[in-house]
């Protein structure tokens, strides 16, 4: 398969990238590391990166931000910055990829737990990743060709722990191979309109 | 209590509006009809209907919309429709509204099934509620004064059955009292974070 991941450079895409190469043409999308260069909050980015790169097989969404900050001190402008990034990022990229994927072909998206196990400062992350997995539910029931869809939710995984563990009390760190399979699960299986919890909390 | 229910005389809010009215001081909110003139998807709508009415007990948001459309008939600017009403609308009605909320004073918003059970054509609203969902838990973790946020979801409503049920195959219409009873949890429990969820598929 040939197989595109946008972020494929970053903490989890590193992970995802590394296995998938393994056994398939794998393109790294990113800002400024990758293959291919995209940014996908912009959707013309998006658009150029596809005109260049040609059809796939799987696309894969590592990317996008949201603003971590007290709720008394988010502004409507803050709120902006998830909405444009890491939500209308991956919908923009269903919206114009399923344009450039191959019949049979998926999209996997990416979130994590805070969608459904928040923490302080996290009221605009939490709502982009609960956004995306509700659409994801949504949009697996209208795609066509084939094409499915699924989203990786992912715990505070390993690779993280030193930078983000003070954020997450009592969560229990997810291991990289967990979460890859996450990925693999999405682009291997057949499910769709899935989103793929990885926590511990039990 | 002085309770204001923004959206009170639409299908939903009519009947909730009414219930509370026969124990408490209800004003309503509308763009058009009501008490109070206010338009969610505009900040400054929101914050001059506050400083016109001054400090209330507890705020129902009923309001809202989002594009219902095929997805790959859905442009970009079809998404943020539903971004800057119903999703960003109800964001800002908290954000600002914490500084006119009474102290324990209850948020009470409102999505709909489809966050959980969507159907054909409903990638935005469904994003739009799911968005909702994991905003209210993430921000009951941060509220001061001891407000309270949940947040309603029902099903295909009993009152709106003529008008939706073609979109809604073999969804059971839900009658308006549970609906009602949604919103009497929120406000007058003690429940917070809560997603409210009257649903009847079992």
């Amino acid at each position: 398969m040939k197989i595109l991941i946008i972020g494929g450079k970053g903490t989890i895409g590193n992970k995802v990238s590394t296995h998938f190469a393994k056994k398939h043409e794998v393109i790294i999308g990113g800002r400024n590391a990758g293959d291919v260069t995209v940014n996908i909050d912009e959707s013309k980015s998006i658009e150029d990166m596809f005109e260049s790169l040609g059809k796939v097989d799987a696309i894969l969404c590592i990317a996008g931000e949201a603003k971590w900050a007290a709720f008394d001190e988010m502004s409507e402008d803050d709120f902006y910055i998830g909405l444009k990034s890491k939500l209308m990022g991956q919908v923009n990229l269903v919206r114009i990829g399923q344009n450039y994927l191959n019949p049979g072909g998926s999209f996997t998206l990416t979130t994590g737990i805070l969608a459904d196990d928040p923490v302080v400062m996290t009221s605009s992350p939490a709502l982009v990743n609960g956004g995306i997995h509700s659409f994801v539910r949504a949009v697996s029931l209208e795609l066509k060709n084939g094409h499915r869809i699924n989203v990786v939710s992912s715990g505070l995984v390993e690779d993280a722990v030193d930078k983000y563990e003070a954020y997450f009390p009592g969560h229990n760190p997810i291991p990289m191979n967990k979460v890859v399979n996450g990925y693999v699960k999405s682009v291997e299986g057949k499910g769709t309109g899935q989103i793929i919890r990885m926590y511990d909390n039990r």
